[in-house]
């Protein structure tokens, strides 16, 4: 297969720093779209895979699954994008199509296994997909999603992640005018769950476990903040929500949150993939019909619809902008959640 | 308040056994009903509450939340019922019927406390109240239910709880022709659930620890047995239920079974309170938008539904039919499992 040479930042290896690295990105096929990368948002993710965190790390590794750029090639069958429109990649550059889950638009659970972004299998050259923090990517049409144009376009990109993966469960369970949201974790994530709840309508706490992040919530338009730890706050919001979105990516005890679930309400975890520790109790849960649930990104007309909500309503990320060589300095930063609320590659810095 | 003395049937203490005593009844007020009891089902919570297994028992204890009889008596503003019509009282006698959740036809989730059909707080005499181990017992015309007259009415006694506790998820989570269903346990609970999963048009699976439950099971009506224990079966069913009833009362792992969601599928606890030991891992759960949920019996509304579609389907519990004086043995052979399904006390054995 044909392809060309495209300037990359990666890793070796999980114990070295990032830097300047050549990939190869094949020749856009009929179904294809070459995109421009012009910025590229940090997850968290990228950090673990970097590192191999997880296990399973294919190296060289290239990072970056909040892609936006510029269409600069389409294939012969593309129809829904022409040359010059902006276009966003998020986790997912591949999946099925065939099964239960596909077939319900719902990519990301596709029962054949999706391919990601970076460290995916890629189907065309063998070996693994390479993510953007790239110069340039080429993307099935199908996995391509539209940007809307009166957003700021470096704030656009954490939406395809940080985004999506809070919009997913608000959507799911029907979160709208009069619901009352809660948000555990105000980072990347967390940020982005305030925002997308507010668009939609619902009041919004925030569950903080210091007081410092109360003007920050009240900011990004939170109507109220929980101070987790005070047991008489955590008490005053015993059954009120309909819904909690769990965005903190390490071991927790969720107990407490639970029992400030509404009747038949549901908290989700989308930060934190392990082993409940301590163990969580089933007799609020029954008491209430309380569920805990889990949710992976979003689908691709569900990121579409998301986009297009935050192009209505003016939602974006809050961003700090770095250069591509900045890279492994942001890591260091992110694991002291020194961030507000994401960094964003300026991917001009890489040529 | 004006009482009538009545026969029971309970226990002073956690350690004696359960024998003959007198309580008193109110007469009825102007909203209550007066039902003889005919048949009253045996639940595990009769036994734990005689026993004083989770504290906070009231004695004399007289347990009883599946009972069926005939209307005796009627206050002057009763409406829906008459004397001599068929009548069952299930777990519920009272709750606030202004909360969210009463308003709602969620009794079982009252904010304010719902009473129990014993053990409960008698608010008309003060004290606990007693259950339908007894010749009489009277209730507010809104916590009654209307019988269908063309099943079997012992066997009708365990619908009031087993029946209403697995028919309140199966609908909650909205099980219907076609669904996937799997029941873990096949006690007095579990064998409802099977029958009713069944009975609303679900391919119904059977989770069994060993292989000499296989033909109660498909007796029953499941369709399925997978033998939990057997890695290669477990394996087989990956992915494949959209719900799972699971009415185990003992600690137990549940992760095996979540595996074995769909995408978006519910394992709902109906059986376990406490902690869920080994720890729940939410990995599979957030990579397949899996749940786990607790569901408490069911509202009065719903109760009435289930009647009503059991009597359209022909749908009753299988039950032992025991006199009242042989309570104390049932409770021990219910303690080896050693019942199929549901002891069933025959009331006229107490006279």
């Amino acid at each position: 297969m044909e392809t060309t040479s495209t300037k990359a930042f990666g890793t070796e290896a999980a114990e070295t720093p990032l830097k300047g690295l050549n990939i190869e990105r094949r020749v856009v096929t009929e179904n294809d779209i070459e995109i421009e990368i012009l910025y590229c948002g940090v997850c968290h993710s990228d950090l673990h895979t970097a590192r191999n965190d997880w296990g399973g790390t294919m190296y060289p590794a290239v990072p970056g699954h909040e892609i936006v750029g510029k269409i600069t090639k389409t294939g012969s069958n593309v129809t829904k994008f022409k040359i010059g429109d902006l276009a966003g990649v998020g986790c997912l550059v591949d999946s099925c199509k065939t099964c239960e889950s596909c077939k319900n638009d719902l990519e990301q659970y596709c029962l054949n296994g999706w391919v990601g972004t970076y460290n995916g299998e890629d189907k065309h050259l063998g070996g693994q997909t390479f993510g953007g923090y790239s110069e340039k990517i080429v993307v099935k049409e199908d996995f391509v999603l539209k940007v809307p144009a009166n957003l700021d376009l470096a704030a656009v990109a954490p939406l395809l992640c940080a985004g999506i993966t809070t919009w997913s469960p608000l959507r799911h369970w029907k979160v709208g005018k009069g619901s009352k949201v809660a948000v555990v974790g105000l980072g990347g994530l967390g940020h982005m769950a305030v925002k997308l709840a507010k668009g939609l309508g619902a009041e919004v706490t925030l569950f903080s476990r210091t007081p410092d992040k109360i003007q920050d919530a009240k900011d990004l338009g939170a109507h109220n903040v929980v101070i987790s730890t005070d047991e008489n706050q955590m008490n005053k919001v015993g059954g009120k929500f309909d819904l909690i979105i769990d965005t903190v990516p390490n071991i927790h005890d969720i107990n407490p949150y639970v029992t400030t679930l509404n009747t038949s309400g549901t908290l989700v975890l989308v930060g934190y993939l392990g082993p409940l520790d301590p163990f969580l109790n089933s007799a609020p849960m029954i008491m209430g019909r309380k569920s805990v649930a889990g949710s992976l990104i979003g689908g691709i007309a569900e990121t579409q619809e998301m986009l297009d909500f935050c192009g209505e309503h003016n939602i974006v990320s809050e961003i700090e902008i770095i250069k591509m060589q900045d890279i492994n300095e942001a890591y260091e930063r992110m694991l002291k959640s020194d961030v507000k609320y994401r960094f964003v590659i300026d991917m001009a810095t890489l040529k």
